[in-house]
C-alpha cells in the first residue's frame, strides 16, 4: 500500500468496533450495508457480544482486545471519550501497524492531541463524529439510519494527513451522511457546547423551575413538550459530557442569560418592539437552519 | 327549554364560530364531524369565508354579525383576545336570549368579567380553550384532530352555572379532547406564562444568541431542533398574547433564569453532584408528563 494512501474500497477492509452500544452497533449495521470485508466487536458486556454475534452485526467478538485486532484496517472507538486513551495506550501493540483510528466523542478537548502522541509513526487517529443519535442507549437501539442526511463532524489535529481526512470525509458520506465539516478541537467544544450541551441545559431548567405543579400536566402542549423533551436524560452520561466542557457550557449559559434579560426587561417594560425584534430574528434564524 | 338546561344533543343544535382561522377552521371540521344541526361562520376576510363555503366547512357564511346570527344556540369566539369583549358589546344585540359563549383566548385576565358585565340575564359566557394548536396560521391549516387527546382547559367566572361548565366539559369531550381542567383566570394565566409563553421564550432566546454563527447548521441535531422549534413564531400575534399576560412571563423568566443560575455556577464549580441533582429532578418530571 502506497504511503499516504487511504484505502475506501470499503469491501476490501476489515472494521473493528470498540463499544457496541447506540453508536457502535449503528455503526456495525451501517458498514454491514456497506459490505465492509470484516467486522470485529470488542465489548466488555458479554451479553451485549453475544447479542451482536447472534444478530449477524459482527464476524468476530471480543471482549477485550487481542493479537486478533491487528486484522482490523480501521478502528472505531465507540466509548465514552474519557476512556479513548487509555484504550490506545494500553493496546497499540495489538494495532495494525498502517491502522487508521477513529472515534465519536462529543467532546475533543486534548483528547485528540494525547491519543496522537500515544501512536507510532504509521497510524492515525483522526477524530469526528457524526451529528447523530437518538433517545436511549444500547445496542438494542442502534439503527444504521441515525446516520442518514446528518452532517459528520470531522475535527483534524496537527499531526493528521491530507489522506486520512480524506479517507474520513468519503467515509462519513458513504455512511448516508449529507455532508461533512471541519474544525478545531476548541472551535467543535465551543459549538457543541451552544448547539447540544446548551439545549439540555435549557430543556431541564425548564422542567425544574419552581413552576412545575400537579397542574402542569394539563397545560403542556406542543412548545413545553418540545422544549422539555430532551430533559429527559441520562444523568451519569451527560454529567460526564458537562463537566468535560465545563466552562464553555457555563459561557453558554451566560450568553442565554443575557438573551432572557432582554425579554424579561422588554416585557416589564411593556416594550413590544424589542420583543418583535427578538422574535423576528430568531424566527429568520430558525427559517435559516431548517 | 327548562331554565339552567344545557343541551348536548349537539345534532339538534346550531353553532356559531367566529373568525375562521387555524383554531376557527378546526372547530368547524369538528363541528361537521360531530354532526351539529347548522354552522354559522362570520369572518370578516371575503376570500377565506367564501372558502370555507366551497370546503362546506359553515352553512351560513357571514362577513359581519346581524340577526342571523339569532339562529346560533352557541357562539364560538376564535378571534384575538383583545378583539372578545367589543365584539360582545357592540353584537349583543344579535345573540339568541339564552345563547350559551366561549372562546378560545390563550390569555383570560379580566376579560371574563367585563364580558359577562356585558351579557344581559339569560346569556351565558363560559370561558375556555383546548390545550391544542399546531404550527401556521389560516383556515388552510385547520385541522378536526387537533382537539384529539388533548386537555380541555374551563376557567369558570362568579357568573357561571354548573349548567355551563357542564355543558362545556361535555362539548369538550365531544370534540375529541382527553379530559378537562377547571382552574381560575388568576391560575389560568400563571400557568399558560409557564408552559407555554415562556417555552417560546426558551426557543427564541437559544437561537438568538450570540453564539449562534455560520457553522450552527452543521451542529445541529436533535436537542437543538426541539429546543428551537417555536422559534419560528409570529412575531405580530406572539407579542400580543405576551403583552397581555406581561407581568407573568416575566415572573417566569425570572424564576427559569434561578435555574440557569444553579446550572452556571454549578459548572463553574466543577459540582457535578449538584448537575446530576438538576437532571434527576428533571427527568424524573419529564417521565411523569408523558
Amino acid at each position: 500500500m502506497e504511503a499516504g494512501f487511504r484505502n475506501t474500497n470499503w469491501q476490501e477492509l476489515s472494521f473493528a468496533i470498540v463499544g457496541l452500544g447506540l453508536i457502535g452497533g449503528s455503526y456495525a449495521k451501517a458498514l454491514r450495508q456497506l459490505g465492509v470485508r470484516q467486522i470485529i466487536g470488542i465489548e466488555s458486556n458479554a451479553a451485549v457480544l453475544a447479542q451482536a454475534m447472534d444478530e449477524g452485526l459482527i464476524d468476530l467478538g471480543l471482549s477485550e482486545a487481542d493479537a486478533r485486532l491487528r486484522q482490523a484496517d480501521v478502528i472505531i472507538c465507540c466509548i465514552y471519550p474519557e476512556a479513548i486513551a487509555s484504550f490506545m495506550k494500553d493496546n497499540v501493540g495489538f494495532f495494525k501497524e498502517d491502522v487508521l483510528l477513529t472515534d465519536v466523542a462529543g467532546i475533543k478537548n486534548d483528547m485528540i492531541a494525547t491519543v496522537q502522541a500515544v501512536l507510532p509513526q504509521g497510524m492515525e487517529f483522526i477524530s469526528g463524529h457524526p451529528m447523530a443519535g437518538r433517545q436511549g442507549s444500547g445496542l438494542g437501539m442502534s439503527d444504521a439510519a441515525i446516520f442518514r442526511n446528518a452532517n459528520y463532524i470531522i475535527v483534524p489535529e496537527k499531526g493528521n494527513t491530507t489522506a486520512a481526512i480524506k479517507w474520513l470525509e468519503a467515509f462519513a458520506l458513504a455512511l448516508g451522511c449529507k455532508q461533512t465539516v471541519q474544525v478545531t478541537p476548541e472551535e467543535h467544544d465551543r459549538t457543541i457546547a451552544f448547539t447540544s450541551n446548551l439545549p439540555h441545559v435549557t430543556a431541564v431548567a425548564l422542567v425544574d423551575s419552581a413552576s412545575y405543579s400537579d397542574k402542569t400536566k394539563y397545560f403542556v402542549a406542543g412548545s413545553f413538550r418540545d422544549g422539555t423533551r430532551v430533559a429527559d436524560i441520562n444523568p451519569e452520561l451527560w454529567c460526564g459530557l458537562f463537566l468535560a466542557n465545563k466552562d464553555k457550557v457555563a459561557d453558554e449559559v451566560d450568553k442565554y442569560i443575557e438573551q432572557l434579560v432582554l425579554w424579561r426587561d422588554a416585557l416589564r417594560a411593556g416594550d413590544g418592539e424589542t420583543l418583535k425584534d427578538l422574535m423576528r430574528k430568531g424566527a429568520a434564524r430558525r427559517k435559516e437552519l431548517y
